[in-house]
Formats: C-alpha cells, sequence, structure tokens
C-alpha cells in the first residue's frame, strides 16, 4: 500500500529509474471530465530534465500516454491508466553505484529493508517515480478548476540563502513560469539563477523553499482529528523526494508571535465571513475556512555532489564515492509541479470526502 | 475514516468535549504483551490538566479503564476500548460559544462543514480528543519498548523567543520530567516558565517548539514513496491541534547548507553502518537508517485570549469575544506527551509492517 | 483493521462475551439525522437473547447508551460511541471451556493464531460481538430511509428442511415480527417453530436460511470490479458468526438454466427502465439496477449441542466435551436482525461512495 | 479504491475491453522472489480465449509483460506492473452495443452510474478485466508455494445439470488439465463438454459450479470478526463476473444437517490436531484451522445468447437485441484459474497480516 495515496481519488505509482517505463494508475476520477494526453503534458515538461540551462542535463521526452480510463475524450469513472516509456538508459554493466552506498540517498536503506535493490539510477528510489505523480496531479488540477474553481499554484520562494518576496494572492502561472527558476519576484530570481550555476560550477548542490498556495477553496473542506487537510498536505509534501520541512500558514514562525498577534480576527461583510489576516494557512481545526491554504516546503540540496565523499560499500567497508554524470545542482525549479500536483491530489481527494457527506446531509428519499 | 489512524496498529478516537466520555478503540495490537491501566496512567497524567502551576487549573482526574482486549493481565489481539469519563462538566444553558465564533479556533469551519456543531467546550474540535491519542499511545510506546528495544521521547526546546539547548542522544524522561515547562536545558526552563507565567498575567498566550526523538530504531522501517516515515511522522504531528509545522532532521535548516555540506558522510565499523552527522535525521528515502530519527513540531499561541477580539456571530453578523474561564498560557508542556504518543503510533505501524514483509521474505514453506 | 468495516460509514466493534461491555465505533455518519437510543433499541431487542421460548432463556437487557457524536439529539458529523454494559457474567474460576477446545467453535483457531485467548463465553469469538453491529445497523437503516427511502428486511425463510414461501416485494416489518421465528409464511413458521422446540429437546440444534431484501435502491449504487455490491454484500454476510453460504438473486440456482432462461429482460416504461425478472437479485455488473436487491444467507446449526462429542484439550490430548448451560437451538431467529443490519451497513456506504462521484460529476466551480 | 483488492498484498487492474491495453499493478509482494513471464504465462493460457473447442474462439496471445518490480529475475519489493497488450480489437463505427443495453449485463447500470461508458466489448465491465487477476495470482500463488508450501487448486465440479465427483484432497493440477473443461471426473468431464457444444449449437448457454481448494494452510491464517478467511474468500470470488453464489464447506447443504450431524469433532495425533471431517471447509470462527480450505462459486450461463431478447435502448425505448459475434457457451473452464487466482490474493494477504502479528508477537528487543 506504501505505493498509494488518496481515499477516494487514489492513485498507485510505480516503475524504475531504468526499466522499461514508469507510470501511475488513477482510481477514482468521476466521469465526464474532457481528458487527453495534452491536459497532461504541459506539467510533465515543467517537471522533466533538460528543460533549461539550471537543471540535469539528460535528455528525456516523457511523452504521456494514457493506456484506460477515457472513452471519446473522456473520463468514463474507471480507472486512468497512463505510462512514460523510459529513454533507452543503458546502464552500465558495472558502475560504482552497484556495490557503494551513496551518501544521504536511499541505496544503504533499500539495501537494509529488501536485501535487494536496482542500483540502475536509484531504481525506485529516484525521483523519477514523480512523473506519475505529476501526471495524476495534471488531472487532478483540472477537475479542482473546472468542477470546483479551485486555483492550485506554486513556486520558489528561497534558494539557498536567497529569498524572495511572493504575494501568493497575486501569483499567476505566467509569472511562475516567467523565468527558468520558477521564482515570481523578478529582482531575486536571477539571483538564484546564480546561485545554482555557481553551485554547479562548484560541482555542489543548494536547496530552498517551495510555497504553495490553493484559491478558491471553500470552507468545509477537510476532516478534524485524523485526516487535517494540514496533515494530509504535510503528508504529500514530506512524501517528495528531498524534503525536509512543511509549514502550514505561519509555520514556525508562529512561535514568536503571542495569541493576541497571532489570531486571524474574522469579518462577515455581506455574509460572507473573511479573516483580517491569514496566519491559519486558510485552515482551523483541520477544515478549510474559505482563505486561500498556503502553506511552504523545504527542500534539501541534492545529495549529489562531485566531490569525493567518504561512504561506506555493500560488504561494508569504508572506501569514497564522487558523483558523476549529469544531475540537478538544484531540484526546486523542476520541484514545484510536483508540490502543485501533490497539494491537488489532496484537495481533490477532500472534495470528494465532502461530497459524500454534503450529499448525504441534504438528501431526502 | 477522518477518525482512525494507521495501517495495522490501528486507532479509532471517539467522544466530545463535554460528553458523558472519551476513548479510544486499538486495533491490531499483537497478543502477550503485559497491559493494564497502570501502563496507560503516567502518560495521561502527564497531559491532564490542573498538574502544574503553568497549565490551565481545570481539574480533571482523567483516569483510564480498560473495556477489552486484555485477558488476565496481557493482550490478546483482539480489539483494545479503552475510556475516560468526562467530569461533570456543566455546560451552561446559554453561553457566547453558542452563538459565537471563536477567532483561529475551528468553530466556523465546522459549523461551515457540517451546519451542527456540539459547542460546548469546543465539542470534538476540543484538544480533550487527545486523551484517547495518549492512552493508545502508552500501548505504542509499551510494545516498542520490550519488542523492538526502541525508545520514544520528546521534550520543549522553545517557548517563545526563548530556546533551549537539548542533545536528542542523551534525552531522558527524567530529565524531561524534572521541571514543570519539560525542557531538559536547566537554564532556559525557569525563563520558559516564567515566559508563561508573564503570558497568562497578561491574558496573552505563546507557542513553541517540540522536539522529538526515537532511539534504537533498526535500518529498514517505513516505505518508499508515499508512507514514507517522514511524512507519516509529518501526518501524525500535523494532525496534533494547534500544530503548524514539521521538521524531520536538518529541516528548514537545510537550505542554508549546500550537499557538500548536508551530506550524512558513511563510516562502517565491525560491520554496523553509521553516519558522521544526522542531518536525515534517521531517515533516507523514507526509510530508517539505524540513526535515531529525530524531529520538531511548531505549536502556535493558543488561540483563546483574555482580550476582546473582533469576530462572527452564527448569524454572520460582526461581533467581539473575550475568552473566560479557565485556559492553558501554552499548550507546550502538556503537548509533549502528544507528540511521542503519535511518534510511537506511528512507528509501532511500521514496525508490523517491516515485519509482514520480512518474515516471508524468509519464509520456507 | 480485522475489527473495522466499511469505508465511508465505517463502524469499528469493540468487546468481549464476559467482559464489562461491549461496543461499536460508528464513523461517517452524516451530520443532522435524528438520532437517540430509542432507535437503537428495538433492533437490539429483536437480537437479545431471552426474547422468546425458542431462543436460549438467557436474559441480557442489552440497553444501548450513545456516548458520543450527537448533540440536541441529532449527529454532528462526529463519531458516534455505543455500548453496552454486559450484564453480570460471573464466569466460574474453572470450566471446561478453559482447558478443552469446543468442536466447530473458534476456540482452536484463536489459540492457535493467538497464543492466548479470553475463554469465557468465547470472548471475542462470541456472537455477543453482534450488538455493535446490530446497533450501528439501525443508524444506517434510519439513514437510507430518511435520506433515501431504501428499506432493509429480513426473514427466516428455511429452518432445517422446512422452507417456507416468502414474496420479497410484499415482506413487511409487520409480518416478520408476526412470529417468533420470524418466518411471515404462517403455514411454515408453526412448524419451524415445533422443529426448533424438537431440537431443543433432544439437545441438538438445527440451521437454516435467511432471506434479505433491499427495496427502493436507485440504479448506479456499487461499483465494477472489486467492491461490487454482490461482493460487498456477501463478504459482510459471510462475516457474520455461523454463516456457510451466500446467495445472490438466483444463486446456486442459476447452474440449472440456460442463459436463455435465466436472462433479465427489460422493458421501459414512462422512461423507467425495469426487468421482466429479477434473477439478476437487483445487481448486475457489480451495480444496482433498480430492481429489489434480493439475497440469502445459509447459517449452520449452533456448534454447541447437550452430548458428549469428541475433542481436544488444549495440550493437544483427546478428550470429550458436552455442551452444558444455556444455548440456542437455532440461530434463525437472533440472525435476521443481524442479516439486515449488516445489508443496510452495505448499502450506506454504497450510498456515500455513489454521492461522491455524482456530486463531483455535476459540480461547476 | 474500487478496482484495488487486498491489504497487505494488493492489486490494482486497469483498462477496457478494447482499449490498447489492460493490466495490473502488484503492490506489497515481498522481495527476493524469483519471478519472470514465464511464471505468469501458464495461467493466462488457461484463461485466454481460443484455447479450446469450447470457449469462444476468438483468439488473443495475452503476452504478460513485467514493467517493474523485479531485478535481476527476482522480486524487489517494489511494485510490480504488468501489462498484456489487446489485440487490434476493431470496434465497428456502429455497432448495436452503443444504442441498446444487453439484458442481464452491466450496460444499463454502468450508464445509468456514470452517465457515460466505453460501449466497446464492454469495456471495463468485460471479463478481460480478469487478466490482471490472473497475473497477479500466478505471483500469489508462487510466493504461496514456495515460502508457505500452500498449493491452491480449483476443478469445475459442475456444468448445468452434470455433477461430478470430486475429492479436494486428491485434486491435482494434471487431472485438472487433463481435459479441455476442467473437471477431473473422467465419467463426468465427456458429459459436460457435450453439454456445452450443444448450448452452442442451440445459440444458448450453460452455468455451473467450481470448486476450489487450497492445501497446506496453517492453522491461525485469517481474522476474527469481518476480515474472517471465508468472508474474504466470499467477497473475492463474488467480485468475478457472472458468479451468484459462494459456499465454504458444507455450504448451504448445513441446513439439512443438526449440530450433532454437522459438527467437525477433533482429533490430536502425534501433538496435530485434525479433525474427523471437515464441514467447516478449514475455517472456524474465521480463522484457518489446519485443514484444506474448501469452497465452491456459482457462474450464472453467459448472458450473450444468439437469440432474439426483449431490451430497451439508450434512449429508453423497448427494442430487441440478438447476440452476434464469437461468445463462449459456458465460462466454467475459463472460470478455473480465475477462482485460483483470487484464492490465492486473499490467502497470500492474510498470510502477509499474520506475519505481521506474530512476528510482533515473538519479537524481543
Amino acid at each position: 500500500m506504501a505505493n498509494t495515496f488518496g481515499h477516494l481519488f487514489r492513485i498507485t505509482t510505480w516503475g524504475e529509474s531504468h526499466g522499461p517505463a514508469i507510470g501511475v494508475v488513477v482510481d477514482g476520477c468521476p466521469p465526464g471530465l474532457g481528458l487527453s494526453e495534452a491536459d497532461i503534458q504541459p506539467d510533465l515538461d515543467r517537471r522533466r530534465p533538460g528543460q533549461s540551462a539550471i537543471v540535469t542535463p539528460r535528455k528525456e521526452a516523457d511523452r504521456a500516454e494514457i493506456l484506460s480510463g477515457t472513452f471519446e475524450g473522456r473520463t468514463t469513472g474507471t480507472p486512468i491508466s497512463l505510462w512514460v516509456r523510459n529513454a533507452d538508459a543503458r546502464s552500465e554493466a558495472y558502475t560504482e553505484m552497484a556495490t557503494k552506498f551513496r551518501p544521504s540517498h536511499a541505496d544503504y536503506t533499500y539495501q537494509a529493508k529488501y536485501g535487494v535493490r536496482d542500483w540502475r539510477g536509484g531504481g525506485r528510489s529516484s525521483a523519477r517515480e514523480t512523473v506519475g505523480r505529476v501526471a495524476a496531479g495534471a488531472i487532478a488540477k483540472k477537475l479542482l478548476r473546472e468542477r470546483y474553481g479551485v486555483e492550485v499554484l506554486a513556486c520558489v520562494e528561497q534558494v539557498h540563502r536567497i529569498r524572495a518576496t511572493v504575494d501568493p494572492l497575486q501569483l499567476t502561472l505566467a509569472a511562475v513560469e516567467g523565468n527558468i527558476v520558477r521564482c515570481p519576484d523578478a529582482a531575486a530570481a536571477p539571483r538564484m539563477i546564480r546561485r545554482i550555476e555557481r553551485a554547479r560550477k562548484e560541482g555542489d548542490t543548494v536547496g530552498g523553499v517551495v510555497l504553495g498556495v490553493a484559491r478558491g477553496v471553500p470552507a468545509g473542506w477537510g476532516e478534524p482529528v485524523f485526516d487535517r487537510l494540514e496533515a494530509d498536505l504535510g503528508k504529500a509534501m514530506l512524501s517528495l523526494p528531498a524534503t525536509k520541512g512543511f509549514e502550514i500558514g505561519s509555520g514556525f514562525g508562529c512561535v514568536t508571535l503571542t495569541g493576541r498577534e497571532h489570531n486571524d480576527l474574522m469579518r462577515a461583510t455581506r455574509g460572507k465571513v473573511t479573516t483580517l489576516t491569514n496566519r491559519s494557512g486558510g485552515v482551523q481545526g483541520g477544515i478549510s475556512n474559505g482563505q486561500p491554504v498556503i502553506f511552504r516546503v523545504a527542500f534539501k540540496p541534492v545529495a549529489t555532489v562531485m566531490h569525493e565523499q567518504e561512504t561506506v560499500d555493500v560488504e561494508y567497508r569504508n572506501t569514497t564515492l564522487k558523483g558523476r554524470g549529469r544531475h540537478d545542482p538544484c531540484v526546486l525549479p523542476r520541484a514545484v509541479p510536483l508540490v502543485e500536483a501533490m497539494a491537488a491530489l489532496v484537495l481533490v481527494d477532500h472534495a470528494l470526502r465532502h461530497a459524500a457527506q454534503c450529499h448525504a446531509a441534504h438528501s431526502r428519499g
């Protein structure tokens, strides 16, 4: 069950970095949604390697193909199976990864857990697994937009020590896509790009923060107690590779405010309830309050660096390993569509859960 | 399903603040574990109101009673039902909470979601719901300790702007319980206590950070992809009331390190693999690596303040509300057993999931 | 998870025969349903021992008490916890059940699985566990009736070799409750009663068949592939103690018909589709077709007989055992509310699942 | 979630009859199992059309291809994705199925549920969906055999009124595969074949009963209360297309026995417990007792007959429809591997669930 996410809108991803293909099955998508590969490809393009000068130069077309679940251009309510063929990735007959554990990667833990691992390109632990998430997320985003008027967006807010100023209420896809680092702050973006270029030149890597926002979420989505909206968003984000932290609304910054300062005062205007501030991040008691849902995710610097580092081999002997090949000096630009995808998957799942209860609450036999 | 947590070690909590009782059903506890109320009461005592001068002075004995699932002092593998009777909480026939939404509480969102709410003491959204979690967590902690040699501990690391220095490798229960704020830093603790007392005097509240650690977790717990150990821990912590952020290992601090600085280099010593640093927080690729699991949780300042604040009533008219009665000026001291409980529930669930795969991997017909 | 049933309307039962109480937590009941103990007690009374001359003469009041989830007489959308205190069942300090396995009971299998068992009255394997199901089922039935216009009924169709003639389309609760064996066939009922009385006199037991029907189910409930309506009904019924078989519609009788004979021909009348026969039992391809859902359940003769029978003791030595005490000579009359409860739980779960998809299919942002 | 089955060994099937492919994702298979397409193809061959003179003459090669989850010929613990390309099935631009509902098929119910359906070859409701189940079942069977010494077999026991005599304890794969109807009774098999041939000549169809057995199941698999082994087997079988009934052990026949006659008396022989009869079908209280697990499944006659039958069109007008094309006159021979697959999936899931509890029960920190 480790490879399935969601309750009513449920995805199952499969595939390894160097296998023949990678894919996802989406179960629970309501019928009647217009859907073709053209709805999915743009987000895959935002995720794919080789898209710009500051990501890995590997070339992969990442063309999605829908194998089931649509008929005459619309979803039918049956499972949507999508796949992307892997490029002909020749894994050399022998590579160091077969015998040495890369530090701060999943090589050792997979070996410890399973006693066996597909070491080619990281196998299942490769970030390539997120192809399926992004494809499924594109469907979720379309459903949210067309059926619920909800828009999900993310952008890069920080790279290493360079912090942008972003207003989540004004964020647009055009602004996010306006530069290759996906940061809408025109002053910060070029500095971020230079910082990433410098890291690459130094054979080093940098991390950063992605800001996510969902606008148009009505009050009432989310569940009290365990399946709180922020808990499910947190799990979704922390299930992405390389994430180390998650915040909703004021996040860790809440700590230095007092209650009087932190509370979101309420105001009714023509029968509509709003809050004067949004430190709650659009969620109170686990349920959306009609304000924008705002959250942040910390991504660590990429673990593969072009320097010799101490490590251990599969026979538990000390050795060293130096990264080779073409890697991202910073995952942030490519992480943006991942964050959007996971947020959309959480929201659409809660939209359906809410529908089940609402509909039942108002039905009359 | 919103009130159930876990896959193989699964808890379902129930109850409202002012109902006759509050409780939990634990399903999936292995048979043969010695268990009586005496194993549970100490953690309930660490959670209960009235335990010290810096928490709410409300008096509740919070005596747990086991209703099923044990026989002759041992678990039988059948569901363990536990309950705690609520004290005779007379909710006045009329209170402001019936007609006004408390800012930054769940009053408005419950109303929006369900069209009805038990407003007495916050009803289901009351932190009293966590009684069941703490009781179930005590069972999980005992199972982890006795069957797996794993110890789960938490402590207060920060209150408002006062930050303690804590070494998670040296943390002991005695040190945590050594003072009423549950901070093992002898210098910081008295300052934290004074800060909380000042908040109370000012009718205000403060938040803080809880540090959690699990020591003795073997390599191999956790699942790749969606049910990563850190993702499940994150969800668990963000499902606690008043939480705004979660970090594993280096957390948001990872952002200002480069890959070379952040990587945990590996070292083998007599066939045992360790890392020289633990920025990963004991988890790589979602799976434990044998190092201590270390994480942090941000708790916001309590929303109930003794000052008039702008809000909205149930007929969506603007009004004001001032907190009354006996409330916590800071939840941090009482949050410590909650964090331990949720961490233990996540870990024991993954221990059982790992057992299923390991056992199967080594069985021979 | 073994003690939880359902996806969106989900119940978790707990408790042993001789523990202090037995109960259920219902999670996912929509808000706003009028609910008090008076809605639940009638079905518990139909299930309880001592209700008539042909069931066990044990006296148990089985009074249900609602502990959470309602406010001012209505459900709130939060979990409904219900319990029934067990009568003061003095389990003798020593009884044969502690050391001998009753044939065709669960004594040996529990011991084999768990290595420990609460042998008093069968512990968790006692049919007393169904108290929680019946209580939850009463809520499900009320929801189906009030919100969806669906009526769920069951009756005894066969006891040993005595087979009644029952028209499921005409079945009424009054007719079912018209006699103590719960068979609406006025000719067969007295013969069934006499057959059960004879079994009791002989220290023996008899089994039979319960017929179940749900009328008013709209077309479209149920899911294709695994969660077919008949599959979920089958699982629900086979999870009841003492069941050995389940049939939907024509059941095993389908085997001796050809396709031409078996097909349900279709007819449209003023825009409404019906079938001329209902061999499908109201379900086609796992989804309801608007016809009554009709099914049958086989219950074996009670395993406890008042005769010496060969068995094995806990040290795996051959021995004999003779049933003692007050037992049912036939479970059929008391099984009727159990079948209704489980059918209602399955149907209401699918009603909510259908609502999630329907609502989403028609929403516009 | 309707397209996912299992808790720890979990399969998700996808695909329509006339889409590009059909497939399954298997999540939770333990690592280290030798696995290649050669392990799967034999069961697909037993399922595929065109295999003999008494099944549909359609030709489909049904070649399975493993897309993920194995490395160097062994499973890795990651999801196993399998697919089978559909033959170039030209669905005519216009066919009657697009506008008319076939009686006793799922056409009308899918339309009622989803408002849209892929009518080509039945779309998702086609029995072609079972390709994925059979492929996954082959993996489950191998795991059961190699890791647990459990053998799962099924055979045809009845076709229309012709009933075979089969001893489930002596059943062998060779005997099942000894003739094209898959009935090991040498006297009954030729009569069954003739009966099926006659049905085809008459443009009619016949149903029957499949007998299933699992030998070598240790005592202790299965869960009390809801996830009883027989309940999960019942659900599994009733999720197969065209099934109308399920029995465990004595099944509906239990009704005409008294308790004295029906009980399985117990006997210990050299520390091993057996029963003198097996009316329980290997399961007591939902848990296996070490005896062979024996069950039966009723399959209705195929709904597509070559005769004009009354039906309704998509605009709810009365019309008639006559089956065309190449169909099975009887599904029983091809149903045998389906029953084995579903039984194996249930058993392996319970084997893993049992492992989780057993392992935990015996672990020491």
